[in-house]
């Protein structure tokens, strides 16, 4: 099974695309990961689990000698079945494609042998992808700490991407990277802001990095590749398919420390992203809008099944990210919620803006007793609130209830 | 201590104010309550001690005479301090004189002698209201069950106002009661509604029942009084002061099973309902805002601060008022939140609507095995999304991702 070790010429090719210059250190490992890539839809986890156990050299040669007999987890009708799909995509000719296109357009190819391969994508365990394509920053996946992923509906509203815009101005002021798919909506919005605010911005697209999706944003995904990273797990070439969109949002969950829905219908696809969140253990935020919305249908159905935290700024993004405690319960000494029952109110309630009083009066309006209220009487003069005459006590200006 | 004992005058007046047409049943102790009404500002902790131990005729009594030495809960500084409050106030005249008032215009007195006295408001413990005086239906507070206390800004937005009217008609609309304050903005919103509904509507006053407040609800509280009750604690004659407000909100949470917070600003005193609702042990509700809107900062610090459930519609009220269990996990199989991996949506992906595939073509873009995709095309076919031709299988229409 040699004939899946690199050629001389597929060596050359890796070196000029790989995000580390030597890469004959575990060259086997890095070319045979390429052709899983090809092998393999996003998210496989029978080629997940052979990989894990064998490397990725030594298990794609023993796919293609017909399957180990024995892989922990994985029953062997399922190594049968998983043969059948991988095999007829074996070809050496679209891998040497997939390198040629990477290393003509300049993208770089990102693989866990690298020190910049973006360690919390291992959260992901044997879904993890078997290397990433960049067009940018190929270490900015690594660096990119703390990161938030904003997302939501293509069809956002101006309540919307009024939201993103400033979460995604606040949150990059604080150095914090913003991840999201490049999809029209809350995602253009909050990598646009990102952009224009001189922060880091990260773009996980479904199918190849040199298929920028959607058309429409050709322009704006390729001013994310020069300032950021535009980042996908399917060979340069590949079609976003459906599903390469649904495994594409576990990579944005994966890739952020947070994931916060900004704006989403009932069905978004932006709370598949939040699933993938909350199934990895990363909080989740959403941002409550109008319930008369149907764009924010989603966001809301996050909130009352008590999945994902109420965001209402960019302080509260930065908590998220923050170790932290368990929501507080609320906070019965706040002094809006407290009943009120502070002697000064009783005392404001019974003096008259106009009509002096004498203390004993004020007494048998407030119901409390001529010694308190001469108290507080004093110390309601300190604050200026309160003048005092011959005739008895008034308040100084009206005090609206 | 004869004196406060009732006159046959006295007597004949509560006969014809009281919720129970026969008063001699504890005559000493109505009267004795109506007193005590005058003496305290609402929610008088001492004096509610002071009747829980002794009845309200002896405490009476006892409190004229020099105040019990030793009362649970109460030391001998705390009841020094309470006769100083309650002394000034003791008069005759004006017991009488509310009587009298409520007798000329129709109002019902209600004390806990009485089988219509609403029986939750023991959850008040000793800050239970001595007596209430309603105008309109005297045992609607007792009936009202169950009921859902809907508040809110008096500086409403339309949105706020579009809320509350949705939820008072649906709520209405399925026989639950609603309660409220009567103020401007979502308070009466909810109240035109309800009676427009033919529903059942409580309002509480914070001063006597016989001075309506605002006055420009004079005609709206007059027709609250005429469909369902006015409801206040203070005497007739007496001015809504602030306290009395702050005390009023705690009748609201006592009297509704659930408090929902329609719209309200950051430091709104429906934030200090919500806190009175949440001391009672009662469930609160909170109806979410744009986080750009300053009138819904309080609905959503309380959703922030888990304090308030997040409500969406009539449907998740009724909910609140259910024995609710603890709030559901997400539900990760739900199918908007499962990664799909269902093979029909990469069978569907590996198709075109134009050119006509060989299931071994279908398998090598799906990544599926050809067993695989033709089980799958078998279904698809069944379910009329795909054709088949010599050439190969289709997807009949356009699936839009």
């Amino acid at each position: 099974m040699t004939a899946f070790l690199p050629t001389a010429d597929e060596t050359r090719l890796l070196a000029r695309v790989s995000a580390t210059a030597d890469v004959t250190d575990r060259l086997d490992d890095r070319f045979a990961r390429v052709v899983w890539s090809h092998l393999t839809e996003p998210g496989d986890a029978v080629a997940g689990r052979l990989i894990a156990e064998l490397g990725a050299s030594e298990a794609l040669r023993a796919a293609v000698a017909g399957g180990p007999q024995d892989l922990p987890g994985v029953d062997r009708q399922q190594m049968i079945d998983a043969r059948k799909r991988w095999m007829p995509r074996l070809s050496r000719e679209s891998v040497r494609d997939s390198l040629e296109i990477a290393a003509r357009i300049g993208l770089r190819l990102l693989s866990p042998e690298d020190e910049v391969w973006p360690a919390r994508l291992g959260d992901l365990d044997v879904h993890a992808p078997h290397v990433l394509w960049v067009r940018g920053d190929a270490s900015l996946a690594a660096r990119a700490q703390p990161s938030v992923a904003l997302i939501g509906a293509r069809a956002a509203t101006s309540y919307g991407e009024h939201v993103a815009i400033d979460l995604s101005a606040e949150l990059c002021a604080s150095g914090i990277a913003i991840v999201s798919g490049a999809a029209y909506g809350i995602d253009g919005a909050a990598h646009r802001t990102a952009l224009a605010a001189g922060g880091k911005t990260l773009a996980l697209l479904a199918g190849g990095v040199d298929r920028p999706y959607p058309a429409g944003h050709t322009d704006l995904i390729g001013r994310i590749g020069d300032a950021g990273a535009v980042i996908g797990e399917a060979p340069p070439g590949s079609a976003p398919t459906k599903w390469r969109f649904l495994q594409r949002n576990r990579l944005i969950a994966a890739l952020a420390d947070a994931t916060v829905v900004v704006e989403a219908g009932w069905r978004s696809g932006s709370l598949n992203t939040a699933g993938h969140a909350l199934t990895l253990g990363r909080p989740v935020g959403a941002v409550p809008g109008p319930i008369t919305s149907a764009a924010s249908a989603g966001a809301l159905r996050l909130l009352r099944e008590s999945a994902a935290t109420c965001i209402t700024c960019a302080a509260d993004v930065r908590e998220l990210l923050g170790d932290a405690p368990p929501l507080a319960l609320f906070d019965l000494d706040d002094s809006a919620l407290r009943p009120r029952t502070d002697d000064s109110t009783r005392v404001r309630d019974a003096l008259s803006t106009r009509a002096w009083r004498l203390p004993d009066e004020v007494a048998r309006r407030s119901g409390m007793s001529p010694g308190e209220v001469e108290a507080v009487l004093g110390l309601l003069m300190l604050g200026g609130e309160v003048e005092q005459s011959p005739l008895g006590w008034r308040r100084r200006s009206a005090d609206p209830r």
